[in-house]
């Protein structure tokens, strides 16, 4: 292929286990012969003082220049003075939406097998504002900030999602039975644009009424939109779902199309450089990169060859109750390419 | 019985199934000779300007000076200019600790059957405290407020809860990874108290890895304390693993050992007045308050003969997906009894 079909994304294998499920990436991509050239960046050994974190300042350059990105799990090293590099990355990036596509895979037994849903999570505001402080001794109060334009930014990514993914329904999630003003915004924000997608049904449901028919009922939600706090709580309430967080992809949308795609599972020091981590999560979320490039093609062979070698059983990593290594797993996915 | 045996104990029946379900309750009780006189209120048809609400000041009178109560369902009228029953009762009794024992019904069949556990619900402060405001056009905030007394309140409830009932764990949920402030003052009164009892273990769960970890495996949760939304948000995720609000016991406990058990349901308008709703919520929130006043022998007996009743499966109301009216139900149970 010619360099001009090349495109250039960004790669942040991350710490722990994330080199080598990042590797497994590498591997599912130059076998399916996918036009992408990696920049690599890792963290940082000392706090670079341009992003107040262990992110360096060019890793971060590299995400804006070439809109796309890849990132594996990133532990925050502990101490003072510097932020978590999760959040620096949201807040850098301005990475305002966090889309999680969640679905039962077929072969994989949990409690439940019809689970097909996308949470759409506010990545930027809400309860993840930093501003708390202590009023008196004993008495403290942290701020929870929603904004109009947040709020129908991150309303706008959802109905166009659901648009354009063929998708019918969009729930809005709320407790403005409780903060009327704050998440009364967010809803009426939510209404606003459901009246220009007329196509697309809209509906709003509680937090503690939608946990339960979640559990309850799964199939009874199509797209969900959140703000901030709520789409943590419940996009990890989903994955648990259909397996856990190695086996859901995960992907940052920010302003002026920037897309960073990312496993939100740890970096499990405990089994880092023993060949033992399943890179599902990684590799599904890859998918969810080349999907937003319009890589359609390969993202749908991809996709395919990780769900039939799942849904196969022969080669599993340890987690989803197997003994194949890494390697074995993602040669496996390779072999079905 | 004489008459100093009798205790007096306030009944709301509620609205909407309020009332027939609270028939219900009468009639197990009387099956049971449950040595208890109800002093019965409704709500008001028009705002108590001593409660601010549809509550009456004679309603929440009779609460106080029984210490302990049963509630049914209540729908808040729509409107301007009062608050919402439910935190009314809340506030006005300094109902601080919201207890759910949830646990899977036998013979009832859902996805999980190792359902165990007790939710505590810090029930004053939090999300909850009502504060908001427009800070400009278009940008709002809540306020979230966490107190050292009424964290270490809600810790001491739970350990003391946990100690007397054989628990052996006990879990703080919180997100003091991003509310560093707010939640971590939560789970440093949790730690005070959890020194206090060496014999429970203790442990930290951030709420997002809890949610994900109830739906895998909820096996591995047993007293669960949380500040007020969480509360909300977990108690209902716990409730729909083993059915659903109309199969969850739930008792508020406030200063001074008031008790007020509620089925936290809702009022169910649609089925009202047909003899088709299900009191098991009430009835199981009713063995709640029984436990409250050490009537341990009357509270075994009645859980026992719920229990057998759902476990046969003979009789069942509608949404067990059952055809049996309420009285059938109800009767059946006093059958057992
Ligand atoms: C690690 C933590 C700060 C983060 C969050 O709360 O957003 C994580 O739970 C996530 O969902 O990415
Ligand atoms: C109705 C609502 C205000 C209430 C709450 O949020 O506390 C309810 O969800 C509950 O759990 O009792």
């Amino acid at each position: 292929s010619s360099a001009t079909d090349t495109i250039r994304a960004t790669l942040f294998p991350g710490d722990g286990i994330g080199p080598e499920i990042a590797e497994s990436v590498k591997q599912v991509f130059r076998t399916a012969e996918v036009p992408i050239e990696w920049e690599e960046h890792y963290v940082g050994d000392q706090v670079d003082p341009r992003t107040q974190s262990f992110l360096t300042w060019e890793s971060l350059e590299s995400v804006r220049k070439n809109r796309v990105g890849l990132k594996g799990p990133m532990a925050t090293p502990i101490g003072k003075g510097h932020r978590s590099l999760n959040l620096t990355l949201r807040k850098e990036l301005n990475l305002y939406a966090n889309v999680r596509p969640c679905y039962s895979l077929p072969g994989y037994k949990t409690r439940y097998d019809d689970v097909n849903l996308i949470t759409i999570r506010e990545n930027t505001e809400g309860e993840y504002s930093g501003l708390e402080h202590q009023v008196v001794r004993g008495v403290v109060e942290s701020l929870k900030i929603i904004t109009r334009q947040a709020s129908l930014r991150v309303a706008e990514y959802a109905f166009h999602y659901a648009k354009t993914h063929g998708r019918e329904r969009v729930s809005a999630i709320h407790k403005a039975n409780i903060m009327q003003k704050t998440d009364g915004l967010f809803l009426k924000c939510c209404r606003e644009v459901a009246e220009k997608y007329p196509e697309i049904t809209y509906e709003e449901v509680v937090i503690d009424n939608c946990c339960m028919m979640l559990v309850k009922n799964p199939a009874l939600f199509d797209v969900l939109v959140m703000p901030n706090l709520y789409g943590d709580i419940i996009s990890d309430l989903c994955a648990g779902l259909i397996g856990g967080l190695g086996l859901t992809p995960s992907c940052n949308i920010g302003e002026g199309g920037i897309a960073l795609a990312e496993a939100v599972h740890g970096s499990a020091p405990d089994i880092a450089g023993k060949n033992m981590a399943n890179p599902t999560a990684l590799l599904l979320s890859s998918v969810s990169m080349l999907r937003h490039l319009n890589l359609h093609d390969k993202a749908d062979r991809i996709q395919e060859a990780i769900l039939s070698t799942i849904a196969e059983g022969k080669y599993r990593t340890a987690d989803l109750g197997g003994t194949s290594t890494t390697t074995d797993f993602t040669k496996a996915i390779c072999d079905h390419l």
